[in-house]
């Protein structure tokens, strides 16, 4: 039996498209018979190294309004609920993040992440908090405060660094991002089909 | 009979995404049935505006490396030659612009801007200068000289000008941009089927 091809999903909690992408990369990777890796990361740091300190959405008024405007479109289009816009944006992703990282390998991760996602464009609630990260781990019949805990100590801290380094030097410059095992990297939701048909080992037609 | 739905196509000569935009629309807008008006403008006065003296693919590599490598394989699969990249990028499209926007109205519009497209991004030509200009012009069976001629005349200067601040005033920011009628605005390569669906009349499932 041939072996399943893999993607590996790099997604950012405070990203307005790593949430479209975070909800149906799973139906649609399964339709593409690919499997997902999802890779929790922090944007900030890559952002704060090209000299930024707030998403682009806030730096660039015009482009940060058409944006909202086109989630609520391609909300609507995913058959997601209406968006509700995080205040202030973008959260503070950290303590979500830690956590995501801690659940690596862990059957909790995606639906953790997804109810990170839901909360914050769905819901209307912080993510922001270490309580908010908390109330949802356990909200899905987890310890979060054990966990939370965990997440903090030095060893997971060191991980999620880790993989921040390691989705620059693979040249991950935004999310969400997807990066196929032979390395060709995706960027953006736009781009989660062609990312899957890549991983199934298609090429668009007259490529080099 | 129903009055056929317009779209605008607001396009610059040194984009990339603009190129794909732009050889693509005219059969996609005719299957859709809607028309489609040609708006060339100078994205450089925006971007200026916002601090930015040359492309952000330039100003960031990473982002930089993995839009040309998008730009090949969207190219692909859209049908595209293999794409050549413009040196310097991005070109100096203001004759080509001034050209363009003289051509308004014309049935030269069309295949001149794809024409100023193709000899960028698929045969490796400059459009930088008048000479390149005209020699497209010439090449549609057009009085290349005359028109840039006619192009560079004070009245078209500033139509060129106006046209960039009422790109600027519709809260256009990159290229392309899609507006409907009702003033919805759909920014990206990646957005013209949304944008052409909008403009016939079809809304998003659950869009409020």
């Amino acid at each position: 039996m041939a072996r399943q091809p893999t993607i590996e999903f790099w997604y950012e909690f405070a990203s307005t498209y790593s949430y479209l992408a975070a909800m149906r990369i799973e139906a649609a990777a399964g339709e593409a018979g690919v499997a997902v890796r999802w890779r929790p990361f922090l944007l900030g740091p890559i952002f704060a190294a090209q000299g930024w300190t707030t998403s682009p959405f806030n730096m660039f008024p015009a482009k940060g309004r058409n944006m909202w405007r086109d989630l609520e479109r391609e909300a609507a289009r995913h058959g997601l609920p209406p968006v509700t816009r995080p205040d202030p944006f973008p959260q503070n992703s950290l303590s979500a993040t830690r956590a995501a990282i801690l659940g690596q390998g862990e059957d909790w991760l995606v639906p953790f992440s997804q109810a990170v996602y839901r909360a914050s464009f769905a819901e209307g609630r912080s993510i922001a908090e270490p309580a908010s990260v908390i109330a949802i781990l356990d909200s899905l019949g987890l310890d979060g405060t054990q966990l939370l805990k965990a997440a903090s100590a030095e060893a997971n801290k060191t991980r999620l660094r880790v993989a921040g380094e390691e989705a620059r030097s693979r040249g991950i410059y935004g999310a969400p991002s997807f990066l196929t095992e032979d390395g060709e990297l995706f960027w953006g939701n736009d781009r989660l089909e062609q990312a899957l048909a890549w991983a199934a080992g298609e090429r668009p037609g007259t490529l080099r």
